[in-house]
């Protein structure tokens, strides 16, 4: 099982790597057979393949991010973390605030990762 | 099943609980089989009467609480949110860095309260 510390650095390269555009490096912190649940009641993203396509169409969108808080770790293979995003979407720019858990697996991977944010999280602010 | 926003005064009202010293109140958002993983690697609390105990003394060791972030809602029956809160336990003042993941059932009371927060986002600030 991965450190608290471990489980705490991977959740900071997913922000740095939505910063930096990087979907590379977004996709490698993933398991082969992670699932993916953005937001929390919509269908799973299944699977490497699925979640490369995820994450490579997200970094051309989002535009910003940031923690609002320090990253929670767990104890047990899990970390938490609030942030806030804005995204360029289909001529909109959106911000919205989420709170995402990844577990991992013993191999210090990402093996599912969930995303809390609602339609009240998620705030249209302005058209382009 | 519950709005996005009657999830979200739930959680409020979780935090105001707390501030407020009430157990009974925070005993009151909880399903008969409701379950508490906290810290999330824990022991499960399972069921009304030993949440109630749960609360009964969480109110007397927490001091302050407060919301990291606002309360971020889902697209499903879950609401989840960033706070801080300190304690005293044992002589000592404790200060937390958490995420409460909560679940709600069909009547809106939560079902599961999940909370992400590790060895490292728990800090002695002194011993009294």
């Amino acid at each position: 099982m991965p450190t608290e510390q471990e489980m705490k650095a991977a959740l900071q390269k997913y922000i740095d790597g939505f910063g930096n555009q990087d979907a590379e490096m977004l996709i490698s912190l993933f398991a082969d057979d992670a699932t993916i649940e953005d937001p929390v009641g919509a269908d799973l993203v299944r699977g490497i393949k699925a979640i490369a396509e995820f994450y490579r169409k997200g970094v051309q969108v989002v535009t910003e991010i940031s923690l609002a808080a320090p990253i929670r770790g767990s104890h047990a293979n899990a970390a938490a973390m609030a942030f806030d995003f804005k995204m360029n979407l289909d001529g909109k720019k959106i911000t919205t605030s989420a709170i995402d858990v990844m577990r991992f697996n013993e191999d210090g991977k990402i093996i599912s990762m969930q995303a809390y944010w609602g339609p009240s999280d998620s705030k249209v602010q302005s058209h382009t």
